[in-house]
C-alpha cells in the first residue's frame, strides 16, 4: 500500500521536523538505560529553555496534549476546590468539564471565541480562588491572551491563587517567558509547533505548587508524586519505575528541541511571525476575513470565516484530495463556518504559505 | 553525539520490528485524515485477529501499558464495587492500587509470585464479585496462568462477573483467544511481544461489559464513552474527535501487527516458545535456577535466580556496558536476587539467545 503524504496545515498535528523523524527511527532504549535517563534529563533541561522556567519538575507525560490538562487537575484539585476558568474557546471549556470531575467549584469567565482572555473579569470572578486557569493560545478560535498580564494581576492581589496556564499551541511557536509571567503549573503538546508527532504532555510545575498537590490522586498513571520518583528521583535519590515511558517519542521530542534551540527561540518565533503574517495578508488580500479578535491573533494559527456561498467540507475535501493539503474545520459552533490553517515548527515557512494560497485561490475560483 | 545501540532483552521494551520502525517515519497523517481513520480501523481489526476477539470496542489507547490498566479500572468500577484481584507478582499489586483509588472493595487474593493463579482460591474470594482480575503473563516473575480455565470457571458460576486480563506481556508472543476464554476487559502495551515501541495500550471491552460502563468516569482522557465516538463512530454514525491521537504510533502498531499476521500467529507462538526454550536449557547448562514455577514459565520472558555470590547489578551493568545487552533486574522484593530475560517479538531468535549466553558465561566466568 502506498504511503500517503500530506502537507499539515490544520491545528495539528504539523509535519514534523526531519530532526523529530530521525528520533523517533533511532534505536530504540530502554526506559531505565543511563543513556535513556540522561537524554530525559536533557529533554527537560531543553523544555525549561523553551519555556522560561527553573522548575525541577520539567518533563514530557505519557500522553497526548490532553493528558497535561487531565494531570493538572487531578493533581492540584481536591473537592470543592474554587477553580476560575477563563472560556474564550474549546480547550476553556473542556478545563471546566475536567475540573469538575475532580470535585472543583468551577467559576467559569465566558468571552466570545476569538477574543482574548479579559483580565480584570478573570480577577472580578472571585476573591480568593485557588487556581486560576487559562489556556495561552486557543487553538479553536487563534486567539493569543496576555498571560503575562494575568500572572502579574494576580500575584499582585494575593500570594496564593495557582496560575494553570494550556500552552498546546504556544510551546515552540512564540515568545514564553513562564516564571518571569508568575505561571505555577503549563502543560503543552508536541505535535504542534515543536513539530514531533502527538504522544507526548510536555509538563512543569513550580515548587510553590508542588508543595500543594494532591497526596494520593485518583489516578495512578499521572500521579505525580509517583512519576516524580522517576523523573527527578525519590527522597533516597534513586530513580524508581514507575511506568515505562515511551522512548521512542522522548527522543523525537529531545531532537525536534535541539533543531528548535540551535535556531534558537529568537529566530524561530521570527520565523512563525513572517509565515503567518504572510498567510494572513493573503487571505485578507483574497477577500476573506480573519476570525479572531484583531491584535491577537496567532501566528503559527490563522482562523479565517468561510466565504458566503462557500461549502466548507467541499472546500476542505478538495485541498486533502487534489494537493494532500490538511487544513481544519472550526470548532464547535463554527464548525462550518470558521477555518483553522496552522503554520507550526516545520511549517513555519514562507512556501508552506504560498502553497496554501495558491491552491485555496484555485479552489475557490472553480 | 553517537546513537547508541542496545539489544533489548529486558522485560521490556524489545527491539522493534523492522516494520514498526518503518512505520514511525512514515509521513505523519492528522488524526482526522480519512486515510488515518482506515488505518486505525484496520489496527482495531489486527487487534481482534490477535487476541482472538469479535469485540466491536477493540482499540490503541494513547498511553504506555499501564493507561490500559486504569482505563479498565476507571470505566469499570464504581464505589464500592466488589473487585476481586489475583495478586501473583507487581502487576496485581499495582491493580490493586489502582482499583482502590476510584472506591473499589478490593478483595485480594495473594499467591507466591512466580506461581500461577489458583483458580479456586479467586472463586472463594468472594460469592458474587462485580469483577475478577488477573495477569496473563506476570513481567516481574515470568509466570503464566490459565485465563481460559479461570473464564471458564467464572461463567459457570454466575452470567454477572466481569472477566478483566492483563495481556501487557502476553499479546503478540502467545495464543490468546479472548472471547472463547469469557475475558469481558483486557488491555496490553505494544512495546513487548508486539515489537513496537512503548506508548500505546491495546484495549478491548466485550458489549456486555460495555453495557456496565461507568456512565461519566473521573477521567475526562480515558472516557471510553467519548474515545468510543471517534473509534467508532458516535450515535449519529459521525467521529467526533476526542483528544489528538499519536498517529505515528498508531501507524508503527499497525505496520508491526502487519508483520506478526503475515508470518501467522502460529509461527510467531512457535518462535517465542523455540527461543525461550534454548535459553531455559541453556541457562540451566550454566547451572542456574530457574524462577518461576515448572509448568508455568513463559517463553517470552524468562526469569532466573541469580547465582549465590554474584552481585546481580554488577552482571547487568557489564552486559550492557561491554556488551550492548540489556537485561532485567528482578522486581520488588527479587530485585538483587532475580534477572528477567526478555526474548519478545523480534528478538524471539535463537541467535539472540546465544549472544545473550555467550555474553553472560563470558561476564560470569571472570
Amino acid at each position: 500500500m502506498a504511503l500517503v503524504e500530506r502537507s499539515l496545515l490544520g491545528p495539528g498535528p504539523s509535519n514534523t521536523y526531519p530532526e523529530a523523524t530521525a528520533g523517533l527511527a533511532a534505536p530504540l532504549l530502554g526506559h531505565l538505560d543511563p543513556e535513556f535517563l540522561a537524554l530525559l534529563d536533557e529533554t527537560g533541561s531543553r523544555l525549561r529553555t523553551v519555556w522560561g522556567t527553573q522548575n525541577l519538575r520539567t518533563l514530557p507525560l505519557s500522553g497526548t496534549g490532553s493528558i497535561g490538562m487531565e494531570a493538572a487537575f487531578v493533581n492540584f484539585v481536591r473537592p470543592g476546590d474554587v477553580v476560575v476558568v477563563a472560556v474564550n474557546g474549546l480547550f476553556g471549556e473542556r478545563m471546566c468539564d475536567v475540573a469538575s470531575r475532580y470535585g472543583a467549584e468551577v467559576v467559569r469567565v465566558d468571552h466570545s471565541w476569538g477574543d482574548p482572555v479579559d483580565i480584570q473579569r478573570v480577577l472580578d470572578a472571585h476573591p480568593e480562588p485557588s487556581l486560576v486557569a487559562a489556556v495561552h493560545a486557543e487553538t479553536s478560535t487563534g486567539a493569543r491572551s496576555d498571560i503575562a498580564g494575568l500572572g502579574a494581576a494576580l500575584r499582585a492581589r494575593d500570594e496564593r491563587t495557582l496560575l494553570l496556564v494550556d500552552c498546546v499551541t504556544s510551546i515552540g511557536g512564540e515568545h514564553i517567558d513562564l516564571d518571569a509571567w508568575n505561571v505555577d503549573i503549563a502543560y503543552a503538546g508536541t505535535q504542534k509547533c515543536l513539530g514531533v508527532p502527538p504522544g507526548l504532555a510536555p509538563f512543569t510545575v513550580s515548587e510553590r505548587a508542588w508543595q500543594r498537590r494532591v497526596d494520593k490522586p485518583t489516578t495512578w498513571y499521572l500521579d505525580l508524586g509517583l512519576i516524580g520518583n522517576y523523573v527527578t528521583g525519590g527522597s533516597s535519590g534513586g530513580r524508581a519505575y514507575h511506568h515505562t515511558a515511551p522512548t521512542a517519542m522522548v527522543a523525537s521530542l529531545h531532537a525536534a528541541l535541539g533543531r528548535v534551540l540551535d535556531e534558537g527561540m529568537e529566530s524561530v518565533v521570527e520565523r512563525h511571525r513572517a509565515a503567518g503574517e504572510a498567510l494572513q495578508s493573503g487571505l485578507q488580500e483574497m477577500g476573506l476575513s480573519l476570525f479572531a479578535a484583531e491584535g491577537h491573533r496567532l501566528h503559527q494559527l490563522t482562523s479565517v470565516w468561510v466565504p458566503d456561498g462557500v461549502e466548507s467540507a467541499d472546500v476542505r475535501k478538495r485541498l486533502l484530495n487534489e494537493y494532500g493539503i490538511e487544513i481544519g474545520s472550526g470548532a464547535g459552533q463554527f464548525a462550518n463556518s470558521v477555518w483553522r490553517i496552522g503554520l507550526m515548527g516545520h511549517n513555519a515557512r514562507l512556501d508552506r504559505v504560498e502553497m496554501l494560497l495558491g491552491a485555496l485561490r484555485s479552489v475557490l475560483r472553480r
